[in-house]
């Protein structure tokens, strides 16, 4: 039997056995304490196998325990659940039985970790957490980027979860073998457009197709408006240098292409900045060597100039490729293109070039606008928010918050399913689906379905 | 141009219009106001083209006016946009700005329309109501077995939504193309597992993979108990052959496979009431002879003793396949099998047999279960569940009520995504996505997000 055959048979079997919300949210605290508790050894595995600095994996931890402990919060609470209790009408065509109705677990999920977030997209990430959460058991395809962080995490999460309730496997059969097996019911991704695509194409092309969410590539394009530059080019030129290059520009949301105004000052900013800015290395030699080839593609073309800060022996030097508006929209694959790592391209545009080259973007994870103080960006706002998820207002998009609000996600080649995303409180619901109990007799309804609401939980009642 | 980029486009231009909840509420309720002004000539064109008694069509009318005023209801009211405000709070790891999260629509929609509801799941049928009350523009593919009518109705819709909103194509080609087109960005089906699972491959294999909700198979089982018999055997035989008759049979919640206690009078009364039952024509010739062709299956069995009621001339006869638990454990995916049309499988078994024969069900839209009035139905009701996305007690599963609990999806085959289904009011949320505003300007939020709730929608603030 292979590791993934007996990991999705175990978790089968998990998740026959009915579990409390209760029960499950007393996990995921006690898996956030379990990595609370090994965060220096954690730090000091993830630091070597990823080259990530000890004070981005030490509040990466941080971040990853914040997460199991919301989605507890999440699953107490109950709204999650949607709860809908209908009471009967015979005078309605067709008339209205006792209907009630509430989300449940879809069964069996496989989740496929990152590179570039070793805690927090990994073993104990976002999507297992919201997994565990939903009442789904989790097989984990482990990272080649950092196989003894993920096994030693793997190890953690045993001692804490009820047995068959999670696995680890490894390697790139095992992950192909995961997506179509019978018994998995739903897989989360993180990672490249090409990794996920072929994941999602397994998952549709079953003889059972399963849901397959995917976070793919994303630019996240950065307007700076003219009244912005007046006010404060130094300090965005300065924002933009610090989140490109932030952790070796290993962010889904890093600024990929940043439309600034011919002479405000954001350029030359830009430019002295760059020579301060730290060079690091890759997580992997093969995204090295990506990131290289990004760069040289970029560098070939006639029309852009490319800035390189020094950089370090194995480290990757901060990036900046500056073009025009003409050159952008002559050719603008080349300049849309994600490129993983330090290196932002940024485009100068005169006020009126600006509509013709916004209406080139795809489809992002989250678009940015720099303003004056009392701008109205109206139109613009328009605009970059039908090519994004997320639309932020003077500030970067790394840094991604928790929260019930938040959300991580975009129309393709973002995600591939914009409809839910991996981050924010709806995370859980990638891996429900309705059941309705029509005039059920009480015992068999859930406590959450039952008249009384003996548990309380936020419900629709008419 | 094709008709479908006609439409297409038609549709893309119309998604770039903001509409308010207000305005589409006004549009649903003008179209049932239409359809019930036009009633009398609807239903004489639908009984021309579909054989349906003239009686149940008028029904269906009422009933998708009914679906239409429902949708304005939901909209108005605004908790389908799942609105969140959260305030910041710079002291979490990552601190968490301002953020607001809504969903919005997806934009154009492709609507595939079924045979068997020529109002309800068809031109203004639940698909298109949803996604108009989304604020996505439809395109609607007619099925060629009412496509007068289904012209008639269009006429109707377009006299009614502003220009764009509402296209309707035809033909087998128009089908496959519009599921391509690369400005349609969600498609709803109901049909056969066939032809669903042809648009579904479609949909998945662009360069941009969307989101296809389809409705396709299901064969519903029920279990009578033994408690259950001996309290009203021949009240739920004569209920069985009322559902599974109705309307020739063609619901895709028929009830296909019905376990009934051996000796326990059930199956007696289904033969008395079999000759009693109205035979009727089904709606195109072709299902016809997939009808014959399915009863001539259950008759190759050698076990399988198949009853037939007397029929009219080019109607389908009612017809019941009797088996003992043996035999339908012996070869279950003959039994399995869904035969659209007047016809179920009814299962004899002994006590000991049910849990057995229970084990070979694959998932459905529906299950029931009639039980004895204080019995314990615990276990019955875990197994079910496990199999439905709707479970029933003491009643039948055709007639599907429109509220906010209901639900109409199972795992595969019965829907393609078990998580959001084509009935109830959360069938809208297939047309939906988030977005997410962090840091925003008042002034570029929509009224719903805004800091006064100005339109009072329910929200969620923190």
């Amino acid at each position: 039997m292979s590791a993934v055959e007996a990991a999705a048979a175990a978790a089968a079997r998990a998740a026959t056995t009915p579990t409390t919300r209760d029960e499950r949210a007393g996990w995921l605290e006690a898996l956030a304490a379990a990595l609370e508790a090994h965060r220096e050894e954690l730090v000091g595995i993830a630091h070597e196998e990823t080259h990530l600095s000890s004070a981005r994996l030490d509040g990466e931890v941080t971040r990853t325990a914040a997460q199991l402990r919301f989605f507890s919060n999440v699953i107490r609470e109950g709204g999650y659940l949607e709860a809908v209790v209908e009471s009967p009408d015979p005078s309605l065509i067709p008339p209205r039985p006792d209907l009630r109705r509430m989300l449940r677990p879809l069964g069996p999920v496989a989740v496929y970790t990152a590179s570039n977030f070793p805690f927090a997209f990994s073993v104990l990430g976002n999507d297992t957490a919201s997994a565990l959460a939903a009442g789904c058991p989790v097989v984990v395809k482990a990272h080649p980027g950092h196989p003894r962080l993920s096994r030693r995490t793997a190890e953690l999460a045993e001692a804490v979860v009820p047995e068959e309730w999670f696995s680890l496997v490894e390697g790139m059969d095992a992950g192909t073998e995961l997506v179509r097996h019978p018994l998995v019911r739903a897989a989360g991704f993180t990672g490249s457009v090409r990794g996920g695509r072929a994941l999602f194409d397994l998952a549709v092309s079953r003889p059972d197709p399963i849901p397959f969410y995917g976070e793919l590539g994303s630019i996240n394009p950065v307007v700076v408006t003219r009244a912005a530059a007046a006010e404060r080019a130094a300090s965005i030129a300065s924002g933009l240098v610090g989140s490109f290059t932030r952790d070796a520009g290993q962010y889904c949301t890093k600024p990929g292409l940043v439309f600034v105004p011919e002479g405000g000052g954001v350029e030359e900013g830009v430019r002295s900045g760059l020579a301060d800015a730290p060079s690091s290395r890759q997580l992997t030699d093969g995204m090295s060597r990506a990131f290289a080839d990004g760069v040289a593609a970029f560098e070939a073309h006639p029309g852009a100039e490319v800035l390189r800060a020094d950089a370090d022996a194995d480290a990757s030097a901060p990036t900046v490729v500056l073009v025009d508006a003409k050159t952008f929209s002559a050719d603008p694959e080349t300049f849309l293109e994600e490129c993983f790592g330090p290196v932002t391209v940024v485009v100068r545009y005169r006020d009126e070039e600006l509509p013709g080259i916004l209406s080139r973007l795809e489809p992002s994870l989250t678009a940015t606008i720099h303003r004056g103080a009392d701008e109205d960006v109206t139109a613009l706002a328009g605009t970059l928010s039908a090519v994004a998820g997320r639309l932020l207002f003077d500030g970067w998009p790394t840094g991604v918050a928790i929260g019930w609000a938040q959300h991580h996600g975009g129309s393709w080649p973002s995600t591939t399913a914009s409809v839910h995303t991996s981050v924010g409180a709806t995370a859980i619901r990638r891996w429900l689906a309705p059941i309705a109990y029509q005039d059920a007799p009480e015992h068999v309804l859930p406590p959450e379905l039952r008249d009384a609401n003996p548990l309380g939980i936020p419900r629709r009642e008419s």
